[in-house]
């Protein structure tokens, strides 16, 4: 595809540092690194092309000035010609111009769409966090009870006499087993948690995205309208074809020049970035996340949404978790058989193991609710789509900013190659436009206002 | 706040139907009600305002046209004046129009972020449903295994002789319990479905609110668009000061103002229909959701969002379920004792049991999913964004854009009123301007360059 192969040739411009080695051409936002030097030099490097031209239009605007007392009088048809090239040039600059403003606009929407699946993903892991405090709270109130049979387990022992000795091994190696099995729980959890607290560094980047592309996107707008505006301005003194409007124009025209090459200088160095983290963008993710969290990443990437919620990354200690439960569950049924038999249904027992019933059933469903929110089904989307924003639809607006605002710059550059032809040109046509000084013509100078009105002849009042 | 006022005051604007009787001013989208109808006299009055204005601008026209022949030749500094009244004005218009394009980029973004929402809440429900589909089918295999049990211990008191004919009948309510509990959850989570299968509507409304938004901003960046180029170049062919160039003007500027009064005449019925929804907002919502959706919907705007997964609007049947499932697994318990009693621990027994013991705590993974996905603490944030995006980022950008649009209309007004008096002045300045007749400069008359270039005398070389 055309976008892939635009992409692909940003990222093959050799990268180098200040020390003019070719360095890694692996994106990386680390300002004191060798590739934000290469970045630096892309601008530098367009910003001294931009210079280069501004020396030639200068040297040319020289020459000009030199040259234009030996220079015969045109002819008007050079003049008209020399006219309308400058505006279509000058239409082609704005429509150009417009045009990156829809690739910015494109964009950011782009990058809208990006931080938008961040937050997503961002607010599914919050919910997992939650959900997890909420099974920890459960596991130590089932702990809690646990240690509260047992003491209940003591002293119904100590005060009874005939107890099944054999049975109360039994019941004291089930209990233990099954306190582990919390206490597994508890470490399990631990872990989890610790994945999980990567989520702040999701919210970090969301926020980190978003106040540079709000102020990527300011000055791209606002640059842009300054050039459009001094462009309009120059454009409507130039059509009144007098010299001293062409001059204007010339002179708005070094400002709109300097100011199109700025943007270039900014464009194009955030473009080859752009194609830089999309090339080795998985490179990019791996560094930056912890070994397990690219391991999900790559799991959400990759996984099938099916509608089953047992598709949890295999790093994540959800499925030990609930297989903990399982077994607690049916230490607990156990329990309950064997503490009947020892202590002959006794009241208080049945409602201790009842509240240890009510823990188990209170996990699972936390369980399931963290199961699902982490789920290749609730996630799968979001994830994708973080990669997509960037690295599909933002590359398209970058591409066509790229573009036009380079044409803008070199339209820019050739019209003002151009205008200085005007200078002379306007002034040497006197029969055909009035402009004879330098003066503005809504400031008129007084004494011509005494020149009699009939030096044309009386074709003036011949309104036809 | 202002933005409230503003929005009181347009939906205090008196809505009348097509026998000009007064109609309830609810917003619907119905486009045969009443409503439509004040929506269609709205536009139908604003389209005829700016028809009058284009008599007024005609009459006008045909004034000047039979004035010109009485007219004193007028001052240079009347032709400036008006010169720099015109070009003023259409700097306005422009200003306005570039205004009004950024209130509707804003409206735009606005509306992208309440069907966002919309998106959120409906991914909710769809996992929600999801969830339910999942526990249905959990529910209907613990269902089959209980029946496998009921055969089991039938074929078993057939078998064995001595058997205990008050525990077995015990068992067999025991078993009956269980099972009404399983098909009592079963019509609970029929009920269930039928609430979440309102989620298509939210996907509908979505689908119509972007096709539609879709629409409407594509058409208010266009027509914008049209009356900036026009204007542009009406304001390039005046600049030039010919009485060809001004005509140009004129005619150019009918055409923006045409199209103008046709954006006004869209935007001001929309603008009100849309203060009307923001006003009446809460009884179109009563009116277009079901009655338990519509508390559901309630319950969600007005909840405190917690981490406790608790909070599940009261009229979804989550929490009965979240009860039979617990009197379930306690049924359950008991009859694991009374049938190790009564068959002696038999192993096949046994199986059964755990299969329905995972059965149980399978469900109540699937109750926690969904009662978590169903929380206020995971639907609050979009239910709310849901109805601020629409009814307060929205109307700023519906205001600015009322408000510019409506001013530029005006401007335009003022300008083509204004214009018409350069007809005539850019011709009767005949010391001033080269102007004489309406042949286009571009194009100089074949025997105007016979004229000798000294006439002017030699100040013409003079370049200062």
């Amino acid at each position: 595809m055309l976008v892939d192969k635009v992409v692909n040739l940003l990222h093959k411009i050799p990268h180098v540092d200040f020390h003019f080695r070719r360095t890694s051409d692996a994106f990386s936002y680390d300002y004191s690194s060798p590739y934000a030097q290469a970045i630096a030099i892309f601008a530098a490097l367009t910003a001294l092309i931009g210079l280069l031209l501004l020396l030639i239009i200068v040297f040319t605007w020289i020459c000009q000035c030199c040259r234009h007392k030996d220079t015969t009088v045109r002819s008007r048809n050079g003049a008209r010609n020399l006219t309308v090239v400058l505006f279509i040039l000058s239409v082609l600059c704005f429509g150009l111009l417009a045009a990156s403003l829809y690739g910015n606009e494109r964009l950011n929407r782009s990058i809208g769409k990006t931080t938008n699946s961040l937050d997503n993903v961002h607010r599914s892991l919050k919910l997992a966090e939650v959900q997890s405090s909420l099974l920890t709270s459960t596991q130590q109130s089932a702990q809690a009870h646990v240690d509260e049979l047992v003491k209940l387990i003591d002293q119904k022992t100590r005060e009874s006499t005939n107890i099944n000795k054999t049975l109360l091994d039994e019941v004291d190696g089930e209990l233990t087993s099954v306190s582990d099995k919390f206490e597994d729980v508890q470490s399990q959890l631990e872990h989890l948690n610790l994945e999980l607290t990567d989520s702040k560094k999701l919210k970090r980047t969301q926020t980190y995205i978003n106040r540079f592309e709000f102020d990527r996107s300011a000055l791209y707008i606002t640059l842009p309208a300054i050039v459009i505006t001094v462009l309009f301005i120059g454009v409507i003194s130039f059509c009144r074809k007098s010299r001293k409007g062409s001059i204007v124009f010339s002179a708005l025209g070094v400002v709109t020049f300097f100011v199109t090459w700025a943007l270039i200088a900014i464009v194009v160095p955030l473009s080859i970035a752009h194609a830089d983290l999309c090339s080795t963008h998985d490179e990019f993710v791996k560094t930056h996340l912890r070994h397990e969290v690219y391991n999900a990443y790559n799991f959400y990437r990759t996984c099938e949404p099916s509608e089953s919620h047992k598709s949890v990354p295999t790093n994540l200690p959800v499925n030990t978790i609930n297989d903990r439960f399982t077994e607690i569950q049916a230490g607990e049924a156990k329990l309950v058989g064997q503490l009947n038999t020892l202590f002959n249904n006794s009241a208080d027992v049945s409602a201790i193991m009842r509240n240890i019933e009510k823990d188990i059933s209170e996990s699972f469903k936390n369980v399931g609710a963290i199961e699902f929110t982490l789920s290749c089904y609730a996630l799968h989307d979001d994830v994708t789509g973080i990669n997509d924003g960037i690295c599909y639809d933002a590359v398209i607006g970058s591409i066509i900013m790229l573009a036009t605002t380079l044409l803008s710059g070199i339209f820019m550059f050739i019209l003002l190659i151009v205008v200085s032809q005007t200078w002379y040109m306007f002034n040497r046509l006197p029969n055909d436009y009035m402009e004879v000084n330098e003066e503005d013509p809504f400031y008129p100078r007084q004494q011509d206002t005494v020149i009699p009105a009939d030096i044309y002849g009386t074709h003036v009042f011949n309104h036809r």
